[in-house]
């Protein structure tokens, strides 16, 4: 008889993934190209991760000369790198602990990266302060989140402590809040208004929690995942007011921040909008921030290396948060050095400045041509409705499935958008992730499509997108 | 006023570690020394963690030459690494998707590297088998620790669900236990049998627990940390018929496996005395085991790459660490990439075996050579009493301080032995960690000296420490 009879309630909740079901069908699928099985299509397309890698875009040459010079020091008297990376690696390994990637660093992260960091955000916030003692670096953003979570959450408490969550939301926040014990208390995103943050919304999810739970924060995303948002300065004042008002905390996920393309959008941080408000907001509003160096056009998610900023938090507070992330003895060491990289680009006049601007513009056009050509088809396919996008890196169109496909769904004891994106990946060879991952309004299904590809990747995919669509809707209807 | 008045209990209860604070002066000190301040030694040895490149020793050149490999794919084709330092990074890229080390991998690691990791074990047991399946690769053994600890704590359930701890332990896996919600149900190893593992003591732990807490797991460290015992298959044996009889999940910290020197002492592990002893306890104790990139000889701390082995889980159970550990996205692929090279080192006829293999002998004669010289030297120092060591890569000695140093440190309002640490570091410049911050017995002392150390650095610090040892004694006397 098992020990384990009774799994801690936290865990027993928690949901595991419909793409983990999907994954592990794509893994056997290129098994099979392996071994000669003939299909359709001669290789898997996989579109169901943040992860410009795995969908084939090459990494940013200067990011792993550094790297690479810093794993391994006799590179630095190479001629094969640049001098400015070899420059680069030097002062950066001068400032671990042993002059090695291979030391643990300080708990927060080495103190210079934390200084850069917040220099970073100084600049980018026009000149709002950021102090290094705020960041801590953690083994990517959703470490950080896990961590402040823990803090907010008391898991012993009746009535349970619940964070406010957007709906959609990527899944692994919602898999993080409940592995510390929080409640979900969902707030529904406007699909039909591009997906936007509705105030109102705000109020109606937390009047919904009154006597069942107790919300102790509001997480946004911003811009959007997998909904393309960008707020803008109004909206993030309004939630600002909002939690204000609440006195809930704030948890922004801004790890997208980088990638903004709408027009007449702009990335505006929490952190600014909240300062640039002044008293009584700017002095007591807490407030989290999160970053990553997985994400965005830089996109080393294998690396996991992710920061958060802390605003107003008493140092009473901070101390704690000081012990919590100690006991995770330090983050990647990479990773952190990655961060540095990604806030600190090749400027005008580097050696390295001419490739890094030529291989990021690249990016930047792809990923903008990619959004406008791939919700174009989507629109186009019926059953298929996507809003526009204005940042981010995903299309997340509503699939209106016919009540056919549904039931079969049904039958077979899977969600809808689960059946579709199985078929898809079967049919067609592309691995695109189910709404329901995501979480959506009862009775809509969504597939999540990731568009920071390669252009030619993207032509493919839509192209078999399109061939497989047709033929499942005239199956169905 | 703050929303965060209230912190979650969890982390309430946790305390800060000493070493923090000294790890702070530490950084200090050397801030000073740069800027020409004048002190009676020229640069600071630390040895407060378990981290040979932060104590002066050199990485591994294989290791790194197939790392850079990884990271800039174009070194591939250069001459100046090895040619089987390219080939096993090519095979290792080719595992990844995407083939990059920035793309996450699946959520339990690379499907290759889990295979290869239960192909070691089978083999360093003796032929006991092991399956990928139970192998789940995560950033550092302490985050697969605290992914099954919060799988097993009820963190609602009254009366409180709790680990039941070795004292002296190491600080990470204490705070990770109360930042879980379980608390701690200490049982003492025997100091004067050099840190023997007691059958009785475990009995007098678990009644003492009676009624105030719900012990759900047994944790031993073997070869142990701080404390230099490597258990005997008896001892093992016991052990695990003490869980099977309480009905306790099986925490073994394992981390140090490759370092045992005492002699008549040899690394036997969990997995394998247990299959070993066949039915009821093969297959019924639940046992998780953990193993690490960071420890031993292979040191690399800064990846950040562990991996633990579950067995005897009930199926239910396994999906439920499945969804637990996907929440994390994937370990480090760096720290995964380095559990390989880890356990399938370069074998005789390998271009890099020669280098390889002195590097390795010649960390492994350093070791015990420290060992032995360390602790005749501080056996030889009044006040220290230091136990023989069979493995691990730390001296724990008793400090017995002077009553007059017990007064001045708590009239600082210090822990007696961070008090010892303190003045150690800023007269002698060695920064070693106070016994309080790894739990002791009530009113005795201790420091922890990690020793994987250079020959020559250790024969500084023995120094300096007589030096300053000496004079301490005298004052306080």
């Amino acid at each position: 008889m098992s020990v384990l009879q009774e799994i801690s309630p936290n865990v027993r909740n928690m949901k595991n993934l419909e793409r983990a079901i999907l994954a592990r069908r794509a893994w056997q699928i290129k098994e099979e190209l392996k071994q000669g099985v003939r299909k359709p299509y001669s290789e898997v397309i996989d579109v169901s991760f943040g992860d410009p890698h795995r969908a084939g875009v090459k990494p940013l040459s200067f990011v792993r000369q550094v790297l690479a010079a810093c794993i391994y020091p006799r590179l630095m008297h190479s001629d094969k790198l640049p001098v400015d990376a070899r420059l680069r690696a030097q002062r950066l390994l001068g400032a671990c602990p042993g002059g090695s990637v291979g030391s643990y660093t300080d708990f927060a992260g080495i103190p210079y990266i934390m200084h850069r960091i917040s220099e970073f955000i100084t600049r980018r916030d026009g000149g709002v302060p950021s102090y290094p003692d705020d960041i801590q670096i953690n083994t990517g953003s959703q470490w950080s989140l896990m961590n402040v979570v823990n803090l907010l959450v008391n898991s012993r408490a009746s009535p349970r402590s619940a964070v406010v969550t957007p709906v959609p939301c990527h899944a692994t926040a919602i898999s993080t809040f409940m592995a510390m014990g929080a409640a979900i208390v969902p707030y529904y995103l406007s699909e039909k208004q591009g997906w936007k943050l509705e105030i109102e919304e705000l109020y109606r999810a937390l009047d919904s929690a009154k006597g069942v739970y107790n919300p102790v924060a509001l997480y946004v995303i911003n811009p959007g995942n997998p909904a393309g948002l960008v707020q803008s300065r109004k909206s993030i004042e309004d939630v600002i007011k909002f939690v204000s008002e609440k006195r809930l905390f704030l948890l922004a996920d801004e790890v997208y921040q980088d990638c903004v393309y709408g027009e007449n959008s702009q990335f505006l941080s929490y952190k600014r909008v909240l300062a640039e408000m002044g008293p009584p907001f700017s002095d007591t509003v807490e407030l989290a921030s999160f970053h990553s160096a997985s994400k965005g056009f830089f996109g080393e998610c294998g690396l996991r290396g992710g920061y958060v900023e802390l605003v107003n938090l008493d140092p009473t507070v901070m101390k704690h948060t000081f012990t919590l992330f100690s006991k995770d003895s330090c983050a990647p060491v990479l990773g952190q050095i990655a961060l540095d990289l990604m806030i600190n680009p090749p400027q005008p006049g580097d050696p390295s400045y001419p490739l890094y601007s030529m291989e990021t513009q690249h990016m930047k056009t792809t990923l903008v041509h990619n959004a406008k050509k791939a919700s174009v088809v989507l629109n186009s396919l019926p059953g298929f409705c996507c809003q526009p996008v204005e940042g981010g890196q995903y299309l997340f169109p509503r699939l209106f499935l016919p009540q056919e496909a549904i039931n079969k769904a049904k039958e077979a004891g899977t969600q809808p958008d689960t059946f579709y994106c199985m078929r898809l990946l079967e049919e067609a060879g592309v691995l695109a992730s189910p709404g329901c991952d995501y979480r959506q309004k009862e009775g809509t299904h969504h597939v999540r499509f990731y568009i920071m590809t390669s252009l030619d990747i993207m032509e493919e995919l839509l192209n078999r997108l399109t061939n497989f669509h047709t033929k499942f809707m005239k199956e169905f209807s």
